[in-house]
């Protein structure tokens, strides 16, 4: 570990993704990747909470199946999600006899868990892990804010949850996107409370480890294609160019938010997508394929995450963010 | 890999430990090993959550300067917690301008993030990190079940969430007990619904490791000095004997429970101890202390989780629950 960065020197490959999303989702730009669209955000279960948990499932199991592979052929899967106890991850893990790592690093789960994974096949412990994570609007909504039944309304800054899950199978060989480095971000706190202020809470995590990242690696943001956020929204990402600019890196030129484009228009959603699943379905449908095809050659993918609960926030903490950063090459 | 258990060549170590436990945790016989005796739960603090957080807070910093290191020689905090968005372990590493990997196994995260923590230093990325976590019997009561004060009786097969933290200090040299090897577990669920019954619910899957590890490296039980799980109390201990001993395996002559340990007597506590600061705190006190005066000379640490929320219980799931084993030699 060079600071905060791991180089992993046998460059583990994403082989195989799998993303599933919601209807609302698919409209966009990005749906058009997404494997499985859904015509119905409730995936013909009960709860919003099983919907997400099966959603999970689907993917974890596409991401094996896209690679050819079977169940047994998987040492672990690394998962988490926003639910309390990450219930998703943990019920959908039980479907599979496979080892499971639960994280939790809110909306960051993505590059968490892809970093992790990475991590682990590099080190020669593991042939294939599936790393895996997303969120449900509806869930999110009735556990963070208020039921939908109520109808509250939302203020401009808020963003929307996506209803989405992504996987990606590391693997220690084969066809497919490198994960050359990996940046561990520490925990940052701007003092930022507003809960509907994501981005804005975000931001300095975000522009923290991507400083970090360049500084420790000696790269120019030109090294990269494109340098993508997980989900700070239209503000939060106008924040993260102010604050990168200050300190001397110019990120704007390459640098897009997966909350800003995954959906059609903006307008509905204020600042955009939000959630474990927005960073997972961009990264694994929209992303992989512009890399798997040359479009794209080389990705700073840095998820960021809000790491308050209704019980923090309660008692008038403010919201402490993270986010980890994984360069993906071709 | 081999199967589910990952072999540490270079033999991490843990250089140094940090405790604290609450007044009724410090009664018993492991209390006399806790380096940080509280004599107020509170920890002066103005809510349960907070002093959660203080203690995990304590904990990181007293094993990181147990080991004479400064904050700035520890490359990773890998922690998780049982609150809801594991709001200890992130509000505690807003505290260290350290890397944080979150992590969540609800009582199991200190295997997890032991093994997750040997794992990174024996593969070369890190020199030191910290592995902690812990548990507020107040804190836990309110949100997994009801607040205290409501008074609610509890059943005979319930057990007590240990207050208290610990934390291990992974070091890739130095003086201390070595990670020799780690089993990740699977999730593993015998349909168990009853949430005051935990330990039944998580022996299935404290077998399953158990088993798996012993089929794995070949070893006998006569290998270790100790086989320890996390918190399965007094119930739970037999079923697993009993589980284990039905697939051949007697673990009955070597096998101890930290929640069966924890407390003086178990009279007031039911079932035992139980919670993620439950084997944290035996682990880094007394086990640790035992490792290095060598009375024990090798253990087998199975700390065990229970991955269910009250809306996963509420919704009719069962508990699926998990385990994970780490090899600790002097």
């Amino acid at each position: 570990m060079k600071g905060q960065t791991v180089i992993f020197r046998r460059k583990p490959r994403i082989t195989a993704v799998s993303t599933i999303a919601g209807t609302k989702e698919c409209e966009g730009i990005v749906g058009r990747y997404v494997e499985t669209a859904l015509s119905d955000d409730m995936f013909g279960e009960s709860t919003y909470e099983k919907a997400e948990c099966k959603m999970l499932s689907h993917v974890i199991d596409g991401a094996i199946s896209n690679a050819g592979l079977r169940r047994e052929d998987v040492d672990m899967i690394v998962s988490g999600d926003l639910l309390n106890q990450i219930i998703s991850a943990s019920f959908a893990a039980r479907d599979f006899s496979v080892p499971f790592l639960g994280v939790y690093g809110a909306c960051s789960t993505m590059a968490e868990s892809l970093a992790l994974a990475a991590a682990f096949v590099d080190a020669g412990y593991c042939r294939h892990i599936v790393a895996a994570t997303g969120s449900h609007f509806a869930s999110a909504e009735r556990q963070y804010r208020y039921p939908l039944e109520l109808g509250t309304t939302r203020p401009p800054q808020s963003q929307w949850t996506v209803t989405g899950a992504g996987a990606s199978l590391v693997a220690a060989r084969g066809e497919g996107v490198a994960v050359t480095a990996a940046t561990f971000g520490k925990v940052v706190d701007f003092g930022v409370t507003d809960v509907n202020n994501m981005g804005a809470a975000m931001a300095p995590a975000a522009a923290d480890t991507i400083l970090t990242h360049f500084r420790t690696t000696g790269e120019e943001p030109e090294a990269y294609d494109l340098i993508v956020t997980g989900d700070l929204g239209a503000l939060g990402s106008r924040i993260l160019k102010d604050l990168t600019w200050e300190k001397g890196l110019d990120i704007a030129e390459n640098h897009v938010d997966c909350g800003e484009i995954v959906y059609n228009v903006l307008e509905d959603e204020f600042q955009g997508g939000s959630g474990a699943g927005c960073s997972a379905v961009v990264l694994n449908s929209y992303l992989y394929s512009k890399l798997m095809s040359g479009a794209l050659k080389r990705v700073l993918f840095v998820a960021t995450g809000a790491l308050l609960s209704t019980v923090s926030s309660g008692q008038g903490e403010s919201i402490p963010c993270i986010a980890h950063a994984v360069t993906l090459e071709r």
